[in-house]
């Protein structure tokens, strides 16, 4: 009896009602995520788990057979960290999709790691409430991605990351037992803080069955947004780092370079920037979106700071003008994808340092001679460099770039991934950026929940 | 050669500088936090660590000689978690109180573990920045405990619990060596959470030496005060539900119930209510303040709101009159004190489940003949029920009835502590609430952490 037998005996019927997969097509799927990469190899099934107990039973299979586990959402990742390798059995979650409950009074919501991050703030709208975690791939991506992820997003500065969201966990461990961890308070010191550290653990160290988030008001009236047009990248920094000196707190702060800006207006036609500033030109971008009573007020204190670092600010004076100064900063993806393969990196600085950080990226493009687009949430110095190449997948040359720019967002006391993860391809500078001592921590704690080194090897550590 | 003497060796000059001592009447002092828990017997020795060598030199002797170290900030807890147990090192951080930088750019702070809390907040002051974290003994604790404690405070339930606040740590292993976790950054993701790991380990992982907290901007203008007297604590409880459905945010949302408004009126006297409301009597009473530029609308939404509970509410129209709503409030704990010796306990629940607690609060009360004044950041439904028992010292039967009541907190789907952490004093009941397999996981990441046992034994671990 090997593994896959084993597993079918223990799903009992549901084994053919689609939970378990060995369909090439579909395991071929899985070996992908959206970063580009695609692992080695086939991994030997996909289960499509429906239940807590489905998810247990993989495990004990696993176990039992010392074969690896992968454990997957949407597969919207873009570090590597979900493709089933070869040998493995993929476990989706994408099938446990449930919203369980919404309470209101204790403003919290359960659900099942499969559910979408844009449908469950859809469930919470009609109650006033929202989930504050919004990476871009919000329409698309799970719940689940994003704690395993610990994902940010644009929101961040102001409502912070996926972990302070998580109330507590359901979790499936190595073996196959079940544990919860948190509570559904806010405040509880009852020994270690495992949700926080399952949160960002990648798939490595239990599977996330389930979640109990914390979900908080919608902030009141309109937003109000302002887009300003700079004559370079450090000006646009400086006009960001006074917003916050001011001690304003937008909910949105984005910043696209010249090389950005260049290839958006290519795609949208020039006349597009034209239209949403009465004026063209410009070689860095700012777009800046205040919420909660005081919008208005706080976006007009934004542009006059702004103008005084000699930018162009325009201050929508409605929702249709809004979205057109947002249009801008919503083309980048497609703009750049439009032009060649693009490498989505990650890095993060203190807010500080950013203008070292955009001066390193133009040094590195240069001598490198790859375009490298960069849009930044400037309000928490998370800066998205984008490799452009062309023809297909991430060329070494590509690669050797990149290190440069981790290696400085490191030397800035920053760090090589502020949102995406390591996975697979960040797992090579990890140990230097955490030093010996600490990756030696992290490998140990991983053992304590993984003894037998089944779920996700490969990934994070090398 | 003993480990004092190798110690002595080791810290040279500095040893007979202060740094090491081994006076009686220090050591007897070390023995005691602010729980009114001592514990027995006497530890060998207190070293005033004054530098990260010291800590460092301190590790090393133990390990050397395989003794317990118990780390040591202000000796302010409330859960026996830093009392210095027979035949241990007391490891004093309270010596490491220099605040190394505040950065207005990157809106943080750098500092040593001794830094008392309200010191911090006072260096910020002057720069329009707050420390968030404020538990109730600000003024007299240090920043160090906050983060081994996970410590919370009035504040919780709109700016957070301290581990939201910490970055990154500096921090001595049970061996020696220093490790730095997390980022100068708001975001990052290399890697296990090894911050929030360690913040509320109550110096069972490591020695806190340094650490970068988050801090935020001043609310801008002046803050609002509400407070009402309601015919019960089960009207007060739904005053406070009711603001939160409102969706208004308050910085202080304080529940008084009957026993606790009982004895701060004979505390401070009949008349400083009855001048405070112009009127006397309710048998609960809410504090309620908001910050922010939104504060004195939101104060009068709320106060419509609960008006509609039946409560009589008062405004403070100006400074001087938030002072006296106030001062109600702050009478809790002098006013319990003058009348015999006081456990205070913390527990937690799902803000919806308040009035079930309140309920269960003065059952217990009744059963064991112990009263139970109690107050509650309503807020974030953390409950600190304190039992007033005559002489000194918590007898068992104060435990008895604690136990029960912590009991309840779980059954309500809360914890056992909110904020003040487990110690000695609940670690009986920490199995309980974790689970088996919880429970398991977690001795065994302190066993990666201090593989010796020599970090604090005895606390949090049964």
């Amino acid at each position: 009896m090997d593994v896959i037998d084993w597993l079918r005996a223990a799903l009992g019927s549901d084994a053919d009602d689609g939970v378990l997969s060995t369909d090439p097509a579909l395991l071929d799927v899985a070996r992908a995520d959206r970063s580009g990469w695609v692992a080695d190899g086939s991994p030997l099934a996909l289960v499509n788990a429906r239940t807590v107990e489905h998810v247990q039973a993989t495990m004990r299979a696993a176990s039992e057979f010392r074969v690896p586990v992968v454990p997957r959402g949407a597969g919207t990742g873009l570090a590597g960290g979900a493709n089933g390798s070869a040998g493995s059995i993929v476990l989706s979650l994408a099938g446990m999709d449930r919203i369980l409950e919404i309470s209101t009074e204790d403003q919290l919501a359960v659900v099942e790691p499969g559910v979408i991050n844009e449908d469950l703030d859809a469930a919470l709208e009609p109650f006033g409430l929202f989930f504050a975690p919004d990476p871009a791939s919000k329409a698309i991506s799970t719940i689940g991605g994003n704690i395993a992820t610990n994902a940010g997003g644009l929101l961040c500065a102001k409502y912070g990351v996926t972990r302070e969201a998580v109330l507590g966990l359901d979790v499936v461990l190595a073996d196959g037992r079940f544990v919860r961890t948190g509570h559904r308070t806010v405040k509880g010191v009852t020994g270690y803080d495992l949700t926080s550290l399952l949160v960002g653990s990648e798939g490595t160290l239990g599977v996330i069955v389930g979640a109990t988030v914390r979900v908080l008001p919608r902030p009141q009236g309109e937003p109000t947004t302002l887009g300003a047009l700079f004559a370079d990248v450090r000006a646009a920094s400086d006009a960001a780092a006074r917003v916050t000196a001011a001690h304003l707190r937008p909910a949105v702060m984005e910043l696209l370079d010249a090389p950005a800006l260049e290839r958006i207006s290519a795609y949208l036609g020039e006349q597009t920037i034209r239209d949403a500033f009465g004026a063209a030109g410009g070689a860095a971008y700012l777009l800046v979106q205040f919420d909660g009573p005081t919008a208005s007020d706080d976006a007009a204190a934004a542009a006059s700071v702004i103008a005084e670092t000699g930018g162009t600010v325009r201050v929508a004076a409605d929702a249709a003008e809004g979205e057109r100064l947002l249009a801008i900063r919503r083309a980048f993806h497609p703009a750049l994808a439009a032009t060649g393969t693009v490498l989505i990196e990650d890095v993060a600085v203190p807010r500080s340092r950013m203008p070292e950080m955009f001066a390193a990226i133009e040094r590195i493009s240069r001598r490198h001679g790859i375009p490298i687009p960069t849009v930044a949430h400037a309000g928490d110095g998370n800066l998205h460099p984008n490799f452009v190449a062309p023809g297909d997948g991430i060329a070494p040359a590509v690669w050797e770039a990149a290190g440069e720019l981790f290696r400085t967002a490191m030397e800035l006391g920053g760090t090589l991934t502020g949102e995406h993860g390591v996975g697979v391809l960040k797992r090579r500078w990890l140990a230097e950026e955490l030093g010996p001592d600490s990756y030696d921590l992290q490998v140990k704690l991983k053992s304590v929940f993984d003894p037998l080194g089944i779920l996700n090897p490969g990934k994070v550590f090398g």
